[in-house]
């Protein structure tokens, strides 16, 4: 490694690679050196405002001598073929989630860079998040007792922020089961720290002109009686962030926005919207500033036998029969969520630290968001059986 | 029916049978006429404050000619053989819920009551609330498009008020499944207004000197896909009526409290705790004066596909595409809860409107919880086949 920091090619400039570009000026073990993307317009902007190549393609990146390890923020279907790309060409990954659309894709990507002898981190969801993971740490620490309910409710607005056709394509990897889902099970995953069990859930597609899931309820149950109950809806009517003092995802200030994006989209058709999504959401809209707040994935609650635990605002909120305690967030120099990946990246290739988020976690993930398709789609419940690719405990 | 109201003798004269009489005075066409208790000091009580007689056990009260009809608010196993005996009295009976323990207890009691030609209400659950009621009402005029979802969270101190020991033994319908599961079902069962398919739930005991369930995660999912998500904790740590403006169940005012209930317990010991139980929430302690609010039961969530509909403190909150909308709650004269329920008696017996709340309904309940209990016992989701029984459509 060149100055000891990771030289990092971001592979897709849209909403999550505009993101990632934004979290690495924040983090100093790692540099942005190239990025990769199809579009015309939004190579140029990178350009422009990074003074460093973009390339048409992902070959060419891949052949830069500077980049030592890629971010693939493509459209989800490609991550597979991408992935086995960049460990061919000896690079390490990063990979957004979905890692992929198929467990088998999974074992090949997992596969490929454990032969080529390459990091596989996958993420960022908000089981990075740093609420999450003090929750991780207070569970796991004992003081509170067994852990037994992980309740978590998001209301957003997901689907109808501007979009790409694929992203309202379930098989192509569109929707919240791909996209949102893996947050809160992410979430669960990450305070639960133990195997998934089984797994119950059902799922809605309410707008014929959206048409991929929109919403979802869903039981985890983990190994020790220990459960996940999760509510998504993307459908911009209630906001739950209206229960967390108007405090947006990433952590900075949210304007009370009810049905907002469904009246935005009103004014876009077709190509409009898909133009909106790259021009509104892609590289350039994201600020390297840190935001006032922590990041959140809607309102969650973890029970413990000695007490409930909830992200707050700016710390973790402890109730007990004591009382309330405040405990605050270790702080971080580097922006949360992508810059935790970041993090995670760098101290495994400059202090052997070993990844929590690998192939196998990611894979993991994708495992119980598949079951919970099928689960609702079945009507029934699934046991989760395979437990050997399960290590996050 | 004299005076063309009807004569209620109020059985048990502890937390629900305090409620009713406080509840009785507000009802125009019901008059309370007696009540029935074995506690002697609550039988004092209760002469001296109301004028009327209390005796001692049941059969005295059933042979009063005074009484119309009973409310069965006596510990939950006594309930059907105490339905048997009204029903032999040729008295009208509102029982509590949970209507009995076991499904042919409630088959027994329902027969009896068409045998004799009597009324049999099953009730006060929040599945009566006004709020509940207009969202029922909202979601099936179908101006807001198809019902998907119903989630409910209701964090409280149910396990650590003061309990006689029988509260606190499942095998004698102690715990949560049989005293706060029945809200949250009646809640969705009214809302949904279809037969429940199938239950997937995970319950857990996590106090040894409380031995029965506190807590329950579970999915309830309707006909044509709809579901209800439901986390109940009882436990006395979180309280989710801080994201309720600290307005109490029952519509009244509520000081923040987190582990309070705990506290004030570990004060009592053994006999001292029955005591307390009988002495501050028994008869006396409920005020006839209407709350500031409505009731309400947790947080509740409705999604249809045009709106997500919301229990607010004083009316029903609608999101739509076009804002938020506040839909005011119809004004009743009476309490609303029990009130409710002494208004579904009296509009059958004075104006022969049909019963929703029969004993069809209490037992389907009944079976819904009895189901969630065998779901987290088994850790597997549970097909509700029969059907017949669930006429509430």
């Amino acid at each position: 490694m060149r100055n000891s920091t990771v030289g990092l090619g971001v592979v897709g400039l849209g909403m999550a690679g505009g993101a990632m570009v934004a979290a690495v000026g924040t983090h100093p073990g790692v540099r942005l050196v190239a990025a990769a993307d199809p579009n015309q317009a939004l190579r140029a902007r990178f350009e422009a405002g990074e003074g460093l190549p973009a390339y048409a393609d992902l070959d060419t990146l891949l052949a830069d001598p500077a980049v030592d390890a890629v971010y693939l923020a493509s459209p989800h279907q490609f991550h597979h073929q991408q992935a086995l790309a960049a460990a061919r060409a000896g690079k390490h990954i990063v990979v957004e989630k979905p890692m992929a659309l198929a467990l088998d894709e999974c074992d090949q990507m997992i596969e490929a860079a454990d032969r080529a002898g390459v990091a596989l981190v996958v993420g960022h969801t908000h089981g990075f998040d740093p609420a999450v993971m003090l929750i991780r740490e207070l569970v796991a620490s004992g003081a509170y007792g067994t852990l037994s309910m992980i309740a978590q409710w998001n209301y957003t607005n997901f689907l109808y922020r501007p979009r790409r056709p694929e992203e309202l394509d379930t098989a192509r990897g569109g929707g919240i089961l791909y996209n949102q889902i893996p947050h809160q099970v992410e979430i669960a995953r990450t305070i639960a720290a133990r195997p998934v069990r089984s797994v119950r859930a059902t799922t809605a597609v309410l707008d014929p002109q959206r048409p991929t899931e929109g919403s979802c309820t869903a039981i985890l149950e983990f190994e020790d009686n220990v459960s996940a109950s999760m509510v998504y809806s993307g459908y911009d009517h209630y906001d739950t962030d209206e229960l967390h003092g108007w405090i947006a995802e990433g952590g900075g200030p949210k304007n009370p926005s009810h049905g907002s994006a469904r009246r935005a989209l009103r004014q876009q058709e077709g190509e409009a919207e898909r133009q909106a999504r790259t021009e509104n959401f892609g590289y350039g809209n994201w600020s390297a500033e840190l935001p006032p707040h922590q990041p959140h994935f809607g309102e969650l609650i973890v029970s413990c036998a000695k007490a409930d635990i909830r992200c707050g605002a700016d710390d973790v909120v402890v109730y007990t029969e004591a009382g309330v305690e405040r405990v605050p967030i270790p702080a971080r120099p580097w922006r949360p969520g992508r810059g935790d990946v970041l993090e995670e990246l760098a101290g495994y290739l400059t202090d052997s630290r070993p990844l929590v988020h690998d192939g196998h976690f990611g894979r993991e993930t994708l495992r119980v968001c598949l079951a919970i398709k099928q689960s609702a789609a079945e009507h029934r419940g699934l046991e989760l059986i395979e437990r050997e690719a399960d290590s996050y405990v």
